[in-house]
């Protein structure tokens, strides 16, 4: 036992910075306080090596919960190489550029209610159904500039240049951060470029082509670290980067999943070893806790 | 309390069917129980009406869960109108057809070690590595007739044109079932396309068409029901078809995710109403289960 | 990979009875179906094992949860030592057996409506207010003859005597089965025993005594198996009885809950080794499920 | 949507205290940071609101999770009437008030390696199994002192008083708090009991006795306050008392359980105002997140 450090206890005191509860829960090192210090340590340390290639995958209701200031000063500092995400999130990102707003609700409600008010909820919060249209006038508006992308990643970036400060797309533009989501179709952005693709217009972007620009990026890399906030695309489209180039050395996750139905989202990082998509030796962990929580948690450590 | 059902105890008797059990946890009618078997009910309802064009979204680690025959059967009925699945499903069905298999194993078990062994880990399911090897010789020696291809849909209808009788894609194809799979690059089909670009061939499938096709089947329909296993962009494409053409009469999902984190996977279906996804009186019900118990027992119930 | 078992795939046949449902998981093998299976055979084992001493504890919503007959029926199979389980189901399938019901509900509601017509919820399912009118009576009736009890157990017994047939407790006194509750102050029943004791009544039984038998059966079997339906206390009194006798070797646990926490509820069987709860060849597995469908399921396999 | 919140985006800034992320989390106001900073207003209004009786549940692997003060520092607030706690709480606190320490450890480990070591695992922290000698050695010491108790409430208190300062019982003690645990018998305690009895020493405990009282004081509140970290025994018997005394005016719990199942433990609070264990109108909020995370925010929050 002599090798063994003892379960610290956690030490709330009067003011203590939110850096400082974090390094308490390092001290404790057991149980979800434990993996929250320990995803804060490997990502500062996956930030700060300079040889690292990051691969940010980012999933889930994360704009409509409130977590846009802290993606954009993740993106912000200039330390991430890559961004994957979904649709839903680039497109609650792109309403609250053109100036609308999520709302405050409860999942105690009458849905049928929310929908003669125009309110679409996810849970507890609420997106007025009129960022619908707001969004149409910015594609029409737009075309034209669109069509000239030749990729997923380019359209976006086509996007950002237009979009004001204070989004996803408009930082990963200037700091030119790629961002990459194989499924752009299945999302609100995608549903506008459908009414342009219904209305006669063309866009002609091949659905494959970015596959080649992340493999490549994670190829030419030194060593990988991936971030993954939430599952689904953005995680497996990082970790399949890995697989066919080199395996990460870090890797931090958050999710809610669970290992035991085999699914990619729930998947432990460990799992990652045997395909190749982590090296046996890599700095890694596994936060099981909504986002919402472990996310501003950690960056207010990792930040400092 | 005159009106209210009582809570039938399910009575477990000598060599029952895999129906009957399904029909006694109907008139027990509550908890996990009584959601199989409304599942169960509402499934035969949608399948059973003829003015109902049925989306079958399906995700998760089903076929290295041993899903495969049922997903197959479901399709075989001729009532799905449209499918919807992840790169993962059709990868892992596709390498079954051409003749690998998946293993039993667990999860606890050195990674570095299944990984010299060239075996690929889903939590206890493996995966040999050398599916690659097949797929790869599948995708070269079938390449120029994938290139005719104009949309995801008709490449994977290609691909099922290709695949022995025993696949998801070859019937489909054989059945003329739609098969849409928006991040198929996020996948070993995509990343054998991948191989194939990198090598200097060339592939023009526009990200976005398929989407019109998906809208003008729910839009032609008399009416719409969806049936979901699992959530991530099969069940999201599906709702979002819904949200933009006619509301679904019917909904199933399966799911073991949770809706307080707000993501798409995890939502009651009941939410759909605000969005416009779902009619307000429509018949639906969202069975909180690991897909591989509650899909086998429920279509055990509706196939009889 | 010649050593490896494949993930054959389950098939749904006409007619096809629960019990073969199973089988076919048990080919599959892997993931919530194939543990479904593994759990049936390790629980048909445990029960044929002539020299095993089957502990079953049991804890969980399971009499409103339409699981009565079930839990009766394992009872009444004699080959159940002992049972371990919470004042709530005590007091569920008392009022049950004293003629009330438990109703159908939805979780969809205005509960202080439910409140006003004297309903109590539990998820989806309703007990009228109105069995503490009944409970309070047999009570009342009954003192006399309850207050021979020299312990809990005793108590239980009693009661058992004192009950129409279709009950736990009942079945238990027939068959000589002792019931353990540890916490029943924490129940319906609890609070009848205060409301006696409140008008004045004594009752005169030691806390601790019931601890000296359930130790004392574990100490004296050939060998044990434990077999849980949730976690609590009833799984925990048994593990620790367990620990401080023979450790078991079958083990078979249906939970919802995740070991992550470090909570006994979820903890996996396996964690039981380092206590010597368990021993290390034990045959045993952790099912993942709400226990409302994997126990009929089960059940139906093993009883056949 | 004039009288809507919107849903304001979590700014981190340098040096920024734990009390002020939380701040940050109440603007936001959804989804598990919104629930984080709801509990913590409530929790800082009951404790504030002088006619409050605060009834504390606690129960799940806290002291081995590092907990131990964090829970000392909420009774040495002065401001918890009841403390309701598991026998494992009580024996893992005892045992570090004793001289002993948990570790750090790893769920990914041979179990039965660990047995050898005589370490025994709550998933990711070790006990040593010699704490139990360290245990036996007090109870047998201290016997004559424990068989003056006549009721659990006052064993516990009686072992307060015979441990060092730094303990849960100590402080429980000292402060003239209460602390009842009616499932005592399921623990390390409850089996050092067992030792001495099965030496043939009595100890006559009657096992409803300290209902009257903890119901007593709910009747003699001006209203009753309830903080829930984890479920189990510990709520289930606050809850009870609240039933059959005064209901609940504000009530905060921290679970990571699902409603589903219909079990006490996931219960949603919002269900205990069909019984009349809540007011209608209470202030309260449940809160779905792994305690060893949201505890030390919360309490870092409510402490300032």
């Amino acid at each position: 036992m002599s090798s063994m450090h003892p379960v610290n206890h956690i030490k709330i005191t009067s003011g203590m910075s939110a850096a400082e509860l974090v390094k308490q829960m390092s001290a404790s090192g057991v149980m979800g306080a434990g993996r929250i210090a320990k995803g804060a340590e490997i990502l500062q340390k996956m930030l700060a090596d300079k040889d690292c290639t990051v691969f940010f995958g980012q999933a889930g209701c994360m704009i409509p919960g409130g977590m846009k200031e802290i993606i954009h000063d993740i993106l912000l500092t200039r330390r991430i190489r890559v961004f994957v995400t979904t649709g839903a999130t680039l497109t609650h990102d792109t309403v609250e550029a053109l100036g609308y707003k999520h709302y405050q609700g409860t999942a105690s409600v009458d849905d049928a209610e929310l929908n003669k008010k125009g309110l679409d909820r996810m849970y507890d919060s609420y997106m007025p159904n009129e960022v619908y249209e707001g969004l149409e006038d910015f594609f029409q508006k737009n075309w034209d500039a669109l069509t000239k992308a030749k990729s997923i990643r380019e359209l976006l970036d086509i996007i950002g240049s237009l979009l004001p400060k204070e989004s996803i797309l408009r930082i990963c533009h200037e700091l030119k951060i790629p961002v990459f989501c194989p499924a752009l179709a299945d999302s609100g952005i995608g549903l506008m470029i459908w009414g342009r693709l219904a209305a006669g217009k063309k866009l002609d972007i091949p659905a494959f082509d970015d596959m080649k620009e992340i493999i490549s990026i994670a190829w030419d890399s030194k060593k990988n670290g991936v971030f993954y906030v939430g599952g689904g695309v953005p995680k497996n489209f990082c970790q399949q980067a890995m697989q066919f180039s080199k395996q990460a050395s870090y890797g931090v996750q958050i999710t809610t999943d669970r290992p035991e139905w085999g699914g990619s989202s729930g998947a432990e990082l460990r799992e990652g070893i045997s395909w190749g998509k982590l090296e046996p030796n890599a700095e890694f962990v596994d936060v099981f806790c909504d986002a919402t929580i472990a996310l501003p948690l950690m960056w207010a450590a990792v930040r400092k």
